[in-house]
């Protein structure tokens, strides 16, 4: 059972997780950083419990603890409650969520666990914005990716705002980092996955066409460069997405999830 | 061609249009709002020049002049040229795209304007976010969407940051408010558009099954919603997006990004 522990003091030290959200641990990822994943809101509060990602404790409005009432049976952690103008004071800003939950990273997935029993894969190279990997995470649940690979320069999914804009899903969604990045898109070469590097070049066959793999790695560069050329020399197939003539890119998240699309489409 | 006046003073009253923009003229569409639609950033001034919404003057620095001084020959506009200084102190923020450009509204466009060469179109109802609305314009011009209808309560596409989000691109694909929302909609079926509505209902075919006019209107509610019950039953079909069980409804951009992408797939 969670226990229930009424704070009225802001500066309380119990609170320590929670303070200055905006300002301290904006890098929680890096040595030196708090290591903290933070999870907002009753729904991603709730996939949090589900996850492996287990909270050190809650903060929220009594409202909330009784939202929350059904999921937190059998979780054994204080839950600090208080009004949403002491939460105010502590993180800093208006939270109109009213709950918070805290937790310590757990150790980072490896990549062969998370292959395992995939059958789609997203690979990431330079996608460095927090809402566009949110958005990621959010599109691959919904649509059937099994789980995220990272190469090189992409933004921490854990990080406060991508959590949130993963709607909780970038903590259920494996993800893991490949290393030895090209080189280690061989890992998933040998487990038989098509490697599919997405392009705007028109002359590319579009991704219908060369979706053809039982397994199959998408991989998705950041908006602007796109792939490097180094990464797409290791791939199988370079692929686009049919597009108007003469405009920009498309939002990478929107990009990817039309790849997912794609494959969930002709039955992955 | 444009002429070129230096601007020193932030209270010059020449600047009126650009001051203290994040808070005045929040709803510039309402009576008693300015009405004027601004550009922000290079890309978006080229798409604003290339529209119909012709621009009464641009701001910005020297090297934004530079950059654009092809796009401004024939263009017959002041260009108040300043410092990134004072343009920050006029528009209440540091603004680091360096140039501007303010238009005041055209009429609207009417209905059956816009969908006279039509052959895909998108139906909006209750789309009530300026970032999401952004979104599907960018998404319609990079697929092949011609028009955008709106129905009810639907956000403005003028707005400054749903302009920016769209990359420019609602100030270049046609919209129009559809009357007598939601019996208006036989307007398009007078013109033989099939009325597909998105669904989350797992019972509903999919939109590659459903899809098979000539002519197609896409009709997408808000996220959360959906749409109203009164809108679906005008139209022809209901169709959902392949998603894996169990997981939310997609952001609604990213919903009809994944209808536009269908649509240009099945050969728009």
């Amino acid at each position: 059972m969670v226990h229930v522990i009424d704070i009225a003091d802001p500066a309380d030290p119990r609170l320590g997780d929670y303070r200055d959200l905006n300002s301290s641990d904006r890098r929680p990822d890096l040595p030196g950083g708090k290591g903290l994943v933070i999870a907002e809101g009753v729904l991603v509060v709730q996939r949090m419990l589900a996850s492996r990602f287990t909270p050190n404790s809650l903060l929220g409005v009594d409202r909330r603890l009784t939202e929350l009432s059904a999921d937190l049976e059998g979780v054994d952690v204080p839950f600090y409650r208080t009004t949403a103008d002491v939460m105010a004071q502590v993180v800093g800003f208006h939270l109109n969520r009213g709950v918070l939950a805290a937790a310590h990273r757990p150790p980072a997935l490896d990549v062969e666990d998370v292959l395992r029993d995939a059958r789609t894969v997203a690979v990431l190279e330079g996608v460095n914005d927090h809402e566009n990997i949110g958005s990621m995470f959010r599109n691959a649940a919904g649509l059937g990716v099994d789980a995220i690979l990272f190469g090189a320069a992409v933004a921490d999914p854990l990080y406060r705002r991508a959590v949130r804009v993963s709607m909780g899903h970038a903590l259920r969604v494996p993800f893991a980092q490949i290393p030895e990045w090209p080189r280690g898109l061989n890992i998933l070469r040998d487990r038989g996955f098509q490697l599919i590097s997405l392009t705007p070049n028109p002359a590319a066959p579009t991704l219908a066409e060369a979706m053809t793999g039982e397994r199959v790695a998408l991989l998705l560069g950041a908006e602007g460069p796109g792939l490097t050329e180094d990464a797409m020399r290791v791939t199988d197939v370079r692929a686009r997405i049919p597009m108007s003539a003469g405009t920009d890119s498309l939002n990478v998240a929107t990009a990817a999830a039309m790849a997912f699309y794609e494959r969930i489409r002709t039955g992955s």
